[in-house]
């Protein structure tokens, strides 16, 4: 189980330094001490929050499609947008990598550096079975400021953050790309006028801003999440934790122009796209109704409905049925 | 990057909510929230220390001699001698699996109780590529018992916990047992008799007992590692971090009676088990002279040398040569 040894074998000694050469610096405070003993040292004045992530070429990404660029940045933007969905403030993060292929340590450094985060500890060892890393992120919160799943309250409303389904429509285009160049390796890849839905799925963000205004406002929200699953499945966690119903509203529902014109273009119906993609990494959220003025004219916050009594779980169609939600998730990578 | 999907997909639905449901109750006053929201929250009143380990079948262990339950038991024992070895009480871990076999939750169950620590993260998910396990491990520590390896002293003593080159020896041993088995499976492997370096590789433990003595007797290392590379490695990195030399002797280093004679009996220099034979997990410290008195007559700590000024480490030997040490690793499960 010790991991140096193996890099040196293969003519890769040195890496661990390398990676802590290429991030000198500690940004935040509560860095004690970063990379290079045992164990990294943190000073939190507040409570700590902490999430790790375990992503296996094959099963959560294929690099057919995937630039390893971008999963250097991915891997740590979807860990820190876990820290922001407690309402925290991101700090550091860990990165083990299981090498089979090279991984850029640049695009590492870019979201360490985007998001304000310090990379205090890590190892790579060899993989004989593809690129395997796992990341661990943490953060920061006051008490106050937490935003479990669990308590979000009747009539509280329903909030959530960007546009969704853009993630899932990059995909699919993605995938098609991949079928075609499989059966006519000559043929280019069509991906332009596609940028905005793939760059979604490649290289998302954490919400990190949010968080912020949020805080700004003085907003807690009652209980958040990241959309990882898809809305539906993600807005099922808050209800069935919080002992609550939802209601949601079609017409409320925020999707991009380009997400809607290419699930048409797929067949798809856009509205499942929006509930049941995956991968956007926007916040969900609730808040009470005292708070709503505050948040009402926010470009980017979109109010999709509100917490009820009871245990349903629907969506209003814009011709006013109800239709139940069902967490179908996401079978990403594997359509 | 969704893992839970996945898991539903092979009927392994629930897996997650199997996993809290095994570790229904949080023994550390610390955790404030575990399993089930987007992070675990942790309320240190001390800095909190962390280090995360990636283990990947056929690189890290060898699941023809590692029997599944008890690597549930060293993935966490291998992490939490990392926290301990900051002279931290380990207070958390997370744990993260890629699953193409199963792994014994009652094992980590049993390593979670054993040194009190509470699961507050982990995910599952199917791999196509072998076993893989993540482990991050979360202690707590004052600031001012702290041990980095760089602060080790001039004059400092050099102690090590327990006996070396155990799991090493071990691991020559089950390495024959394996060829023998590949040659001829009809034949029984022969274990009898080896049992302590056997269980020394498989079921490794964090030395926590150490930790608190030295709580107890208001003893704090002037620097500390634990013993995973193997001594003359792990040595070398609180000389060098410490930027001094350092001189042990022969005649002081410990090794258990069984791992001299299967050293003898596979023809190996029990010395250079000791020295280069890793996966140990004893503590190797330094304390300031003033505080041997309190340590003389402990029965399972081992004075075997002293920092000295300069960059030279060596060993002298019992016919009083000076040989200077090499950090060789130790190549496991590929010799």
């Amino acid at each position: 189980m010790d991991k140096r040894t193996e890099i040196s074998d293969l003519g890769e000694f040195g890496l661990i330094d390398l990676i802590a050469s290429k991030f000198p610096e500690n940004i935040q405070d509560s860095t004690e001490k970063g990379i290079g003993d045992d164990a990294a040292v943190i000073n939190h004045k507040e409570k700590t929050v902490i999430s790790s992530d375990l992503l296996l070429e094959g099963v959560h990404f294929d690099l057919g499609y995937m630039p390893i660029q971008h999963l250097g940045y991915k891997s740590v933007a979807v860990n820190v947008s876990d820290i922001a969905s407690m309402n925290a403030i991101p700090t550091q993060i860990t990165i083990n990598l299981g090498l089979s292929n090279r991984i850029s340590l640049e695009a590492v450094k870019a979201a360490c550096k985007n998001f304000k985060v310090d990379l205090v500890g890590g190892d790579t060892s060899t993989s004989t079975s593809g690129l395997v890393i796992s990341v661990t992120a943490i953060g920061e919160v006051e008490e106050e400021n937490i935003a479990y799943r669990s308590k979000a309250k009747d009539k509280d409303i329903i909030c959530v953050t960007g546009d969704l389904g853009a993630a899932y429509l990059g995909l699919q285009v993605l995938e098609r790309e991949k079928q075609v160049f499989l059966t006519n390796p000559e043929m280019q890849p069509k991906l332009e006028g596609y940028d905005y839905i793939i760059q979604r799925l490649l290289k998302p963000e954490a919400r990190l801003d949010i968080i912020h205004e949020l805080r700004d406002q003085n907003i807690v929200p009652t209980s958040m999440i990241d959309v990882s699953d898809g809305l539906a499945s993600d807005l099922m966690h808050i209800a069935k934790q919080s002992g609550l119903g939802a209601r949601i509203y079609e017409d409320k529902l925020p999707i991009d122009q380009l997400t809607y014109t290419t699930a048409v273009e797929f067949n798809l119906d856009p509205i499942t796209c929006v509930l049941n993609g995956g991968e956007d990494y926007e916040l969900l959220f609730t808040i009470d109704q005292k708070d709503f003025e505050k948040l009402e004219k926010h470009p980017d916050i979109h109010f999709i409905g509100y917490m009820e009594k009871g245990s349903e779980i629907g969506l209003v169609t814009k011709n006013e049925q109800w239709v139940p939600l069902q967490a179908q998730g996401w079978n990403h990578f594997k359509d």
